[in-house]
């Protein structure tokens, strides 16, 4: 039986890494940066492109460049390269995709499992300062700025709102600690797919 | 050791059931409408005011009758006398409280779990028409409706927003059925307490 588990993941909740010891846990394969190389190649987008481009819909109009139909078109490219590339994964094998409101793309499918994680502030900053090397001082600012980008992104290319907890099948607040967060997730699939 | 499970829930997702079960796994006291028993009785105030205004902060304003600062006060009050039974109950013992903001009302307390327990619209109308005898083609606007007051109740009397994942520790989309979504809460609450 084939199924999905798509993360969506508050920046600096651990959510990519949940997601992959999720993957890892069940023996499936584990998409994030990973599917811009395959949407790149699949598309034949260039992948510098992408990476200007994913989950970030204004990121160019923000620095000043002012092509802003060229700007938008090609966001939304990379948007709808992803898009395909989510749905042949999801039609060929397996898998756990974290972002790129992988949810939203497989609405209908069967055997989807959408999961958020978010995190207290606290905590989000503390695994940006340690993990990402952000400076203590303007942590949260840059934290906030992220989130409200993923935010903004889902908003405007779904009809459902990031983090709302009715838009998904389980939230969890990472606080309870990364490896927890894996054997719930673990624990919920399982049971929803009846596997051993 | 003491703890508190709160559960804020989407009328018709079965949250109040899934926490009756919770607290009979858990072995520890339930509080639904039990609260309202207990703060009227605390407070002196009326039981039958206690309906009216429990979790409904405009329902005497709806139905026009226009002492509104008398209104405003007695919700206040009931309220408030709701906030102190909380307060007092999760001092006291061990137990799962339902709705009240009981969340926001023990902020800052150690072993708390706040959980939010929803459900697809399709489920929601099937159990309000089997559980509480809504006429289907009524129920979707009824279900919306004490829903929306909900989510006024909440968002006026805290500083957070209803349903918002990141309120919470867990929220869990009662889809997957209502005895494996206890199960989940339980596996959870063991986790985060160490619990055997």
């Amino acid at each position: 039986m084939k199924y999905v588990i798509t993360i969506g993941r508050e920046y600096g909740s651990g959510g990519r890494y949940i997601g992959k010891l999720v993957a890892e846990k069940l023996g499936i394969n584990f998409y994030d940066n990973e599917l811009i190389d395959k949407a790149s190649k699949d598309s034949g987008i260039n992948e510098a492109i992408f990476k200007t481009f994913d989950e970030k819909k204004e990121s160019l109009l923000g620095a000043g460049i002012g092509a802003y139909r060229y700007d938008m078109s090609l966001s939304q490219k990379v948007f709808l390269a992803e898009f395909d590339t989510i749905r042949k994964i999801a039609s060929e094998e397996s898998c756990v995709i974290v972002g790129r409101c992988a949810d939203y793309v497989l609405e209908g499918y069967k055997n989807v499992i959408n999961i958020f994680i978010c995190a207290s502030l606290e905590n989000k900053i503390k695994r940006a300062i340690e993990f990402y090397g952000f400076e203590p001082e303007k942590a949260e600012n840059q934290i906030n700025k992220i989130n409200k980008k993923r935010k903004s992104y889902y908003n405007f290319y779904t009809d459902k709102t990031w983090g709302r907890a009715s838009n998904y099948d389980l939230c969890i607040n990472s606080g309870i600690g990364l490896d927890e967060s894996v054997n719930i997730i673990v624990a919920y699939a399982k049971m929803r797919l009846n596997l051993k």
